[in-house]
């Protein structure tokens, strides 16, 4: 009996985003795993167990989901999003490197709807030209290293999706990477708060980088600093494809 | 009669990478436009007209789209991945701004699965940790402003995702692409070539920069430069969480 581990994105919260890939691979798991939240997004079904798990726990359940894997279980572990940006599979290739005996398992990744795709639609096209990703997390890396790629960022003038820009445990590092940009000339940029996109807690807000707020932003919030020539039209925010 | 307009994003091929809301909006339209290869990828029905056009005439594409919307008709603007990643969404924008009488007309942009998430995903997880996203393609900007952002890029110690690397009427850029990144110390980075991810002609490669060949790349793949801390696990790739 050979188990597999498949490392699924469920996309941003609403169903009609999760790729039938994804959809298929749930329906044949024996089980389930990820951060509680993202479990409960599964439906129940006889023959298939929910493993949910604390925030912050990402390399005790990648081992847990390879272990499963192991004995013969069908495994999915799941993120929001897409588990490649700022999620799981990183976390279990770590724990992979840890246990050897595991390589040959059966492994696949199936790509999902980032949280950054999902708010630049909704906002119009705030990524329509060159951009960066940062996870404004401080868990992982120093601010040092946050603050030294805000400033080359902006040097770069790439949009900026910020990920994780704020959380009950980090309230002061959101409103440093917004003086950090203010400082580096950004704050005629427009910014863009996009918290809980495709959820009925929806919502949208758009300003000027200069009188952008520590507290627009919260832990469901996806953050996107336009570049320079980032504009409005009508109701739409867009990067012009050309850069002069 | 009060037709509309959907941006949408088909993904980067497979149909189990189509989300069911671009499916859905497929199966209500009455007028799909596009470039030609991803027009064909619509199955045809009675009462949908298929409107395929030629590669660089975004502009033109999206004014036609605004106008048969502004006629009444339920007009879908089909690009591969997402249609917000160097795709059709901010031609749509720019064409909004040149006739305002438009700006009133039901417009929506859908998010899809774009390249660089599904090649990452094959590979592993290469875009674990901040990463930036940057069109190759010298139509829209000078061969200036694309290195300064590499340089910068290989200073911030992102991930790079490279878009467009090299199209028929564009084989040096690449190879300078290349070349830039080697003078900014990035040799030993791990490169992940991924053509046609999700067809039938997917090939995956991964190798050292400092061996990588202009000619491994085609106006069909997608090019992943790994960050310093990029690392090999049996037959995948993945960034750890962590920055030192």
């Amino acid at each position: 009996m050979t188990g597999s581990l498949t490392i699924a994105g469920l996309g941003p919260g609403d169903e009609a985003l999760v790729t039938p890939e994804v959809t298929a691979a749930l329906a044949t798991a024996t089980d389930i795993l990820g951060y509680a939240p993202y479990v409960a997004r599964v439906a129940p079904r006889e023959g298939l167990t929910f493993h949910p798990s604390d925030n912050r726990m990402e390399l005790q359940r990648a081992a847990h989901a390879l272990r499963l894997a192991s004995e013969g279980r069908n495994v999915v572990l799941v993120s929001s999003g897409d588990s490649g940006i700022f999620a799981m599979a990183s976390a279990v290739f770590e724990a992979l490197e840890e246990t050897p005996q595991y390589q040959g398992l059966p492994i696949r990744v199936l790509p999902g709807v980032t949280a950054m795709l999902a708010a630049a639609a909704r906002a119009g096209a705030p990524l329509g030209h060159d951009f960066c990703a940062i996870n404004l997390s401080d868990n992982l890396k120093s601010w040092a290293v946050i603050e030294k790629r805000l400033r080359l960022a902006a040097e770069a003038d790439f949009a900026i999706a910020m990920y994780n820009p704020r959380s009950a445990s980090r309230l002061e590092g959101f409103g440093r990477a917004l003086s950090v940009l203010k400082e580096a000339g950004c704050g005629d940029r427009l910014v863009i708060f996009a918290r809980a996109v495709s959820t009925p807690d929806e919502r949208i807000e758009m300003i000027k980088l200069s009188e952008a707020l520590p507290e627009m932003a919260d832990m469901r919030t996806l953050v996107i600093i336009g570049n320079s020539a980032t504009r409005r039209v009508g109701r739409w925010v867009y990067a012009p494809r050309h850069a002069r």
